[in-house]
């Protein structure tokens, strides 16, 4: 790979600038004003792949945003590699903390800041231009195909169909995908478990108009009051979700996967300092990397109601709302969890009050096993560029189309993920270190070096 | 005062075509913007007062917005009645609820439709209308003073410090207000007691920036969650408030207050339906009327936090807001009760948030008692226009300046108000029903009638 090496080292401006210019695309998928974006976005990456050496890249259309297809088969008996991307990206409000416009990428103390600058447009890109490498210096030693859908951050609504439609295109050996954190530039890891994610948003209707609060106050129930009291009593005490039989198909951990855990490198002063907080807050009798990698959590996502401006208003509001998810372990099945929310939710609305459930998008959790010899590759991928053997890492983020994959596709997914837990992804001011970005592209043609040595 | 009578009926189109004109200016206190909406709407309401009769009307500054103050001094030897109303009004949002212009008053199936129709400029000019009758009639039996402020629907933040400064220009022996509701057109009644009020701001924050909640849930204390925690445990399941102390200082009703306001007439299959709620619901042991009319409450007014927009957004917030208020009854002081609240609510807060409470505005409950000569007056006046003596009804509003009037200027107030529970006030579609805003005027005449005939 040494020449691809030296291709990365020589073009390495002139992959940033191209990065830039898809970033300034501002394809938030949650947004519907956002439309045209999606597709100019798409189409940006399609002319991409084409100028990077695929034999043929399109936009593909679905019920909602466009899959970029692309590929290049250089032999049918070689390998083939599917890497997985996504080139939509979250919303990006509040803009007043943003420090540099979102949509115009700049870098400052060594990091590119942007939205979509590590999730996913960074990391996607990475690929592409790992590929040109390979490609424009003869070293490519597996047949390639891109598949970068622009509806992940909305839960990929329409990209189980488009699979399924597309089966023989899609034949593979193993999906690629760099859309995850690893634990330092020092402690490179793997990720190997992702949770899944049932998301919820409810609503509590009281009195049909909003209401003053002086002439109704007491007695009538306020929806605000009432969500509340139904959004604290889904989680006790000690950090447990209540909801009967959400924890019926959780798998306990075995002794020997909490030792591997706590083995991990984890400062937690320095995680409270990151995130300025005084204290760690969870389930009981867990450690955060378990809480965050191997538990299911319950978080409020967003919460609306009555008078939310500037001032005082004496009112109570006829609805009040709320967005809830669940973050899911192996064996848990979101469809089964969100049914199971909704009862118990509606369960205990008390009377006064009617209650709407809704079940947003969700996921099953994914596991990618060490023994593969995908993920033997990509470890030594990792040594080859960074010196250390990787360690294996659960995330307790949600790749819901992962698991998705496996079901219609038939492949197991490698999460060769090159962000790190600082980039603020989906938060204000997301980041990307240079370093990482470039070690990303550097480490990704030994993946297809090694992977193609079959065992 | 036949000849009142008359020209109330000859003049009926005209002035509610002078009411439209001051209802267009959106005199909203709440909302900073409209600080030349203030100024117009007082110089309007001036004007309106020299043409119907006052010798001098005048547009006073205060800190905030102006207060305007008009007088007709008939004799010196004559009681004088100080008309207090406020020309400032609620925000309008949610504005898509409106069935017409919140700012473009119609009638439609009698009722005048707009924000302000009753609270407080449709029931404010009928005291400028009733003043013009009894002055081009030749009937004015008192002294007349008026003062209408700007910022009753924001806690009337200048008003004290302005009645502090002109005591001797508002001397007068009763106040006379129309901002409050009677029980209906067939069985009229006058507010004896008001709440008092004390408004707060809460904000929990967690981390110092939004975060990935696959990435971190679980593992910190979302502040949304915390939120909603600390929310619920400011009410018990018997509807009663828990933070310690805060019933302390009330004073419980007498079987003789309580027999009273159990034969006030009220149908709780009416009330339901008219707000289309399925229960009631409120503090143990204590009727609908008891609880709004003579027990402290607390309403969550407002709440915001997280992704409130369209779609799915997984974060977690790095702040949550609330506006909590409480209603007091007698003998509670809103000053106390906001230390209080402060106190506990800093106190119940969990480790890993920060916490922080601000006190918006408050006021004192009031009680206007019914042995007092202007009461029989007020008492009369109804007598006269609806055939019916009124009840005395606690109501649950609050209108704190009424207790600040008695602290500085030593003189009480009666609460003759014309509007209707279902005059929506403070929400979408306000209105005040033309039966109620010519009754009003034609009562306020007789009222002036009686209160110079002193006892």
């Amino acid at each position: 790979m040494k020449k691809s090496q030296a291709y990365i080292a020589e073009n390495k401006e002139r992959f940033l600038k191209e990065l830039f210019e898809i970033i300034a695309v501002p394809s938030i998928s949650a947004l519907s004003e956002h439309k045209p974006d999606m597709i100019t976005c798409a189409t940006k990456i399609a002319e991409q792949l084409i100028s990077s050496g695929a034999d043929k890249a399109e936009v593909m259309p679905t019920d909602g945003n466009p899959v970029v297809y692309g590929e290049k088969i250089i032999d049918p008996e070689l390998p083939t590699v599917l890497v997985y991307a996504h080139y939509d990206v979250m919303p990006v409000e509040p803009l007043e903390l943003w420090k540099s416009d979102p949509f115009k990428a700049e870098v400052r103390d060594g990091k590119i800041w942007a939205r979509g600058a590590d999730d996913d447009k960074g990391q996607g890109f990475m690929h592409i231009k790992a590929f040109e490498a390979m490609v424009k210096s003869d070293e490519l030693t597996c047949n390639v195909k891109f598949m970068i859908e622009g509806e992940e951050e909305i839960g990929s609504p329409n990209l189980g169909k488009w699979c399924e439609e597309n089966k023989e295109m899609l034949k593979s050996d193993i999906i690629l995908i760099s859309d995850t954190s690893m634990i330092s530039l020092e402690t490179p890891s793997i990720t190997t478990g992702l949770r899944g994610l049932s998301y919820m948003e409810v609503t509590v209707t009281g009195p049909s108009h909003d209401l003053h609060s002086g002439l109704f106050g007491g007695a009538v129930a306020n929806p605000i009051n009432v969500l509340s009291k139904m959004i604290a009593s889904l989680t006790d005490d000690n950090g447990k979700i209540t909801i009967p039989g959400f924890y019926s198909d959780v798998v306990d951990l075995t002794p020997i996967e909490r030792r591997s855990i706590a083995e991990t490198p984890f400062s937690e002063k320095e995680y409270k300092k990151s995130l300025d907080i005084v204290d760690i807050v969870g389930e009981e009798g867990y450690s955060t990397l378990e809480r965050t990698g191997t538990r299911p959590a319950l978080d409020v996502n967003g919460i609306w109601g009555g008078h939310t401006g500037e001032g005082s208003k004496t009112v109570i509001a006829s609805t009040a709302h709320a967005k809830i998810s669940m973050r899911l372990v192996p064996n848990q099945d979101n469809k089964v969890i969100g049914e199971m929310f909704k009862k118990h939710f509606l369960n205990i609305a008390p009377k006064g009050v009617k209650v709407n459930v809704e079940y947003h998008h969700g996921g099953l959790p994914y596991v990618s096993p060490t023994a593969m010899h995908a993920y033997k590759a990509a470890e030594k991928a990792i040594k080859a560029t960074f010196g250390k053997t990787p360690l294996p890492f659960y995330s307790g983020g949600s790749i819901p189309i992962v698991s998705t994959f496996e079901t219609i596709l038939g492949v197991k997914s490698i999460l060769l993920g090159f962000g790190l837990g600082s980039d603020a992804i989906h938060s204000p001011n997301e980041n990307f270190p240079l370093a990482n970005f470039y070690k990303g592209i550097e480490t990704i043609p030994y993946f297809y070096k090694y992977f193609a040595q079959k065992g």
